[in-house]
This record gives structure tokens, sequence and C-alpha cells, in this order.
């Protein structure tokens, strides 16, 4: 088997979570495989250390798990983005629509500098929402979006069109 | 600087937050510092190897930063454990008091086998209330605990007391 078809067979759907009519892709499986998670992290190290990132950004609270040990691989910082009340510290805020209501996700006003490339990561793309939220609090900050980073992308939402206008490089191992 | 001292020079300390009159310890400083977070995850693999886990549970969502560098360079299993409604699949469930009301953790039913010896992590031993729930939910599936690391303890909280009932092998980095 490719990586694509181990991580695709280590991933497990759960039916009408967190609502009705979503299969959720459940990666719990997968993160206790530990040779899978180092041939992951081997991987998206390498799609991105082209992209010459000078920090990771990554979203509350999936996109933690492969976040850090991407960040340790290349060496640079980590930056957690988060729902609205997580981060102890002053602010930045963006709140984006969402089928009913908005949601707002947050990082610290210290997160990054001006003229920083950022990478965004999160375990899955769905309609790119929350990344997309995240791209705005970094440019609110003065930096940029060097890329963007998933475990799962799911094609049908087509989040990637959503995205691309902040960064084109969107690299995914797995799409649906 | 020792690693302690080091540690202690990244953390920030955020008054009244989450509410008034508590101290946070904000340790977002500190993921910037990618040396400073090998050095970190180098010291939490060399004081838990010798109490061979067989898995780490690691407590959302701050518990995710460290747990998943720990996991990998243990090379074993790096499981989850998470407050109400947000793991997808079917869960165990464990509830504690809190000052006003109760707290529920939850983990996959599929998360620990019979046996097996687990490493609880987390950023922060406070009062060891969310650590204990943790150590109930690994009982509960016929597991047991072989060890609490944290990165910071508040010592006067006397968390140790109430968790070295489940493993007296209680180690952080950081005391205060």
């Amino acid at each position: 088997m490719n990586l694509t078809e181990k991580i695709k067979a280590k991933i497990r759907e759960v039916k009408d979570f967190p609502k009705d009519g979503i299969q959720f892709k459940d990666i719990t499986p997968l993160l206790k495989d530990p040779v899978l998670c180092a041939d992951i992290t081997d991987e998206l190290m390498h799609q991105t250390i082209k992209l010459k990132p000078d920090a990771i950004a990554c979203l509350e609270s999936r996109g933690f798990w492969f976040g850090m040990l991407i960040a340790q691989r290349l060496q640079i910082p980590f930056i957690p983005i988060r729902k609205l009340g997580k981060l102890p510290y002053e602010t930045d805020k963006y709140s984006y629509s969402l089928e009913y209501g908005t949601a707002t996700m947050e990082v610290h006003t210290d997160a990054f500098k001006k003229g920083q490339r950022i990478l965004i990561h999160d375990d899955l793309l769905a309609t790119g929402g929350t990344a997309s939220a995240a791209a705005e609090l970094i440019k609110m900050q003065g930096a940029s979006v060097c890329g963007f980073i998933f475990l799962i992308e799911l094609s049908f939402l087509n989040g990637k069109e959503n995205i691309k206008k902040y960064c084109p490089d969107v690299v995914s191992l797995v799409g649906y």
C-alpha cells in the first residue's frame, strides 16, 4: 500500500457526527499507529519545506496533532489559532458565517511578525471557512500565507477554491 | 540557564484568565521556540521511557501540543481524552466535580487494551481533577496508569496528592 492507501485504511467513518447527514472522518485510529504517524509527518515535511515557512499556524484542536510534529521537523514556531475564549492573552479575532450563525477564531496579537511566511495546517479541509479565517488573521498581523497543508480534503465541498486566493499551494494527502 | 529556567523564562503569566483571581500560565510563547520545544521533548522522553508505557493518553487541548511529540519520540500510540461531545465514535465517560457543577471527560471505547501501561500527559497539573478523570477512564477499560507527565505543576494546589493513588510516578519540569 502507498501512504494514501495506508491513511485511508486507518480513517474511521462515523455516521451523523457532529450532526445528522455528516459522515465524519475520524483520524484517532491513525494516531494509534506511530510508524504511520512518522510517515505522514515525513511526507507533510517534504511537501512543505519548499514553501520556506517561517512558522506554522495550526487550527484547534485536531490541527494540533500533526501541527507540532511538522513544526518540530521544520524547526519553526508553532502558533495555535483557537476558537473564541480559549487563548489567554490579547487576541486578534475574525468572525465568519456558518450555515446557521457565525464562528470566531482568535490568535494572540504577538503571534506573527510582519513579513513572515506562514503555513496553515488543519487535519481536514471542508468548505475552507476556518482556514480562510486563519488566513485573515495572518494578513491582519502583516504576515502572509505561504501554503495550506491538510491530511484530508473533502473535494466535493470545493474548499480549495475558497482558500486559493490566499495562496495557491494547497497540499492534502488524502481526498474524498 | 538550565531547562527549568529556560521554560520559566518563556511562560507568560496572564492575570484573571479564565476567571478573576487566576494567574494563568501561558505556554504559547514557548511553542514559538523550536529548539526549546525539542529540549523539552527530549527531557520528557528521558523521564518517561523507564516507565515503559504502551501508549500515551493526552488531555484536550493543551495536552495535545507535546503529547504527539512524546508519542512519536517513544514510538507509542497517542490517545486523545476529550471534553464531552468532541469524540465522534462510541465513548466511555467520567464525570467529576468542579468548584461549581461538574465536568465530563470522554475516551473512545476502543482506546486502550486490557493490561496496557498508559502514561497520562497534560501541560499543567493543578488540582488533578482532569488527570484523575483520565486515570478512571483508563481503569474502566482494564488498562493501568504507569505515570503522569506535566510541563508545569502548581504545587500549592496539591494535585500530586490527589493523583498518586493511581500511580506514584508524577513528573513535572517546572513547579510553582
